[in-house]
């Protein structure tokens, strides 16, 4: 029997299921002889394998047809009535995660990707488009650079070889890690690719928390430029040496970092963070020398991170000029920022709205999966509340109605979204 | 025979001896193996004792009276008419030296007290008072803190046996040491004090060199003090947490950094410097949660340098407010300013002058064993130039003719104050 989902019918997802696997994932990677550290869990570990094969007998638990590409993404299938996955809704996200973490970024997009499945499942119901959940490899690039490497292979960003290659902190290299761990799969990526990607993730931000809002609709996400200043000056006698003669590149690191905050509030939408410094050669009583510091510069929009970009470069040859030093600058990242799609992020906002929940249209400020996802089809996210913003860290957290109330969200989007082809 | 040299008689240094035993001072503690290394002669160290058992040859040799107090303060009197030290003059400085030293910090001011009592040797003249040649231990503090320390205890600043209790670096008693090299002496240094103190030094910044002045008149020593800055903030995700969000410690840390420079730039005549500092966690994608730097901040007023310490306190009172952050600050070391005597330092200019020498008043911005002399007697200080103002540097370095006409000036000085009792 065909349904069409989007018309009346209105099945419910049972949260107390999403709850305990996001539960029983949790415990995958804990130490437990130090339960406070949280779980670590690799990017292609024995503990991401110990999760791949959970989430793999979930997947046929839901009949699912389970389908692994050669970077070892994981996609479980739920067949429509229009069987292509060309014309499909793929819910995904990653289940590795950073060393030390918390519960839920990850892991709580894929499950809630279950749920959904789960709840069309016990309803006996058949979508007219197919349903995909995905689990990507390598999102965290804790273990592997470059991080979201999975997505980025998937959306055809990056070759296989190259992949493969790639050399782990621990110095094995990708390709045999997946082998070893059994997740060198063969199915073609392109030919899995959907025609829309939806994401649920805690939203690693302090903002919906704060603002007591209930769903973030995202609307995009920000551009990345991350950069390294070296700054040389002039090792001196800091009682001798008066202000006047100084080439002090501690100095001209500092007012680097004030100018990119000015940089910041004056732009209307630029973050920037100055993370790490180091002066040289560090003494109390000496100039600074050498002054190294990083920044991570972000906005979704691309014009003004470019101008960002541009009044820093700007700034330093100023800098040089009025401190007497050398100012030499490494590109470590940098990434355009991603539009998602408005008709989804539409969607999104309306069926938030019709379950009375208080939303605000955002942009993520974190890398995700979908930026990735977004090359090759329609895309956009959901984001719930993280208590105080706390992520990367075992403290993570987001209340249970929470997590329950944004995969019910993820629900009627994904229903709506199937139901008509 | 008994001469009023200031009358008359102008005996002449021998530069060439002084430089002689400069040169063989500065190699005394050299690794032949690295000999860009430059020297090093830690305080009682095996290398301090061979400079200290040349020192009192050559004292010797002069046929000077050789005295060493309990703090291994070493004295070579040359008795004048009036045989007394409580009427004397002493020329003074120290010969030990910081790790990768120069090869003149220190040792061109003893050595040039040594040309004066050649001068007065070869020259057959008995003075009116009493000269002595003071070398003084551990003025360095490297090994041991704090700096300063035998003239701090000749001043009667610190007790001999908390001085000999001190731990060295490397954990050895400063009283053991003294003991093993030879150096525990007796005499009693409240006996030795003079009425009047001389230094010559190289004056460790780029003064004098950068324009182009022969001689600096010292006529006081800047304030000093230290502190260690802790500010608490609140790490977050740096993509995620918005401006107006933030908690930055480092960020809080940058701005006291500039402000510090502001401060000194409008006190018309605090230096400021901050030559250390660290953020934690430490990452490009992080706010810091923490920062620490140091404060150098020196004046030669001791009310305009309280002034700049309580500027700073009331910024770091607001700072607290204006960034939601907790600021420790810690008082690592606190020293007035010395103003030395005004009669010396105009008999050093004039005779300077009578020359044809270029003078300077000056501030000295380091530390000296004048500063500890002048709480009991009569004390000023000569500079001469040092290349570019490098010091504590193997490159430290200044032309020969500079040292030679420098302790000719100290020795014009010193023929006209021991003539006249």
């Amino acid at each position: 029997m065909t349904v069409d989902i989007a018309d009346g019918v209105r099945p419910e997802l049972d949260g107390t299921a999403l709850l305990e696997q996001i539960e029983v994932l949790a415990g995958i990677g804990v130490d437990h002889s130090r339960p406070e550290a949280g779980r670590t869990r690799l990017a292609l570990s024995d503990q991401d394998r110990l999760a791949r094969d959970r989430l793999v007998s979930w997947m046929k638990e839901l009949e699912l047809e389970v389908r692994v590409d050669p970077m070892g993404n994981i996609f479980g299938i739920l067949a429509g009535e229009d069987a292509s996955c060309s014309n499909a809704l793929m819910i995904g996200s990653h289940i590795d995660t950073v060393i030390e973490a918390g519960p839920l970024d990850g892991a709580y997009g894929v499950l809630s990707g279950l749920a959904v499945a789960r709840t069309i499942r016990l309803a006996g119901l058949r979508p007219r488009r197919t349903l995909m959940v995905g689990a990507f490899t390598n999102e965290e690039g804790v273990r592997f650079h470059p991080d979201m490497m999975g997505s980025l292979f998937f959306a055809g960003g990056i070759g296989l070889e190259e992949a493969r290659a790639a050399r782990g902190t621990d110095g094995a290299a990708l390709g045999d890690e997946l082998r070893r761990i059994g997740y060198a799969g063969d199915a073609d990526p392109a030919a899995l690719r959907p025609a829309e990607y939806l994401e649920l993730h805690v939203e690693q931000g302090p903002v919906l928390d704060s603002e007591g809002i209930d769903i973030g609709v995202v609307e995009d996400l920000q551009g990345i430029s991350w950069k390294r200043i070296v700054i040389e000056g002039t090792a001196n006698h800091a009682g001798t040496t008066p202000i006047s003669m100084r080439h002090d590149a501690g100095f001209a690191a500092a007012r680097g970092i004030v100018f990119l905050r000015e940089l910041a509030r004056d732009s209307g939408g630029t973050r920037t963070t100055v993370g790490t410094v180091f002066f040289s050669p560090g003494a109390i009583n000496v100039i600074p020398s050498r002054a190294e510091f990083t920044v991570d510069m972000r906005d979704p929009d691309e014009d003004r991170l470019s101008r960002g970009e541009k009044g820093f470069m700007d700034f330093l040859d100023r800098l040089e000029g009025e401190e007497g030093v050398n100012v030499s600058v490494e590109t470590l990242a940098r990434f355009q920022p991603v539009r998602f799609d408005r008709g989804l992020a539409d969607a999104i906002e309306a069926v938030a709205k019709g379950r009375g929940l208080s939303t605000l249209r955002m942009t993520s400020g974190a890398g995700h999966d979908a930026q990735m996802l977004a090359r090759v089809c329609r895309t956009a996210m959901i984001f719930v509340p993280s208590r105080e913003g706390v992520s990367h860290n075992p403290a993570e957290f987001t209340p249970s109605e929470q997590l329950v109330q944004g995969a019910k969200v993820l629900l009627d989007v994904a229903l709506q979204r199937l139901g008509r082809s």
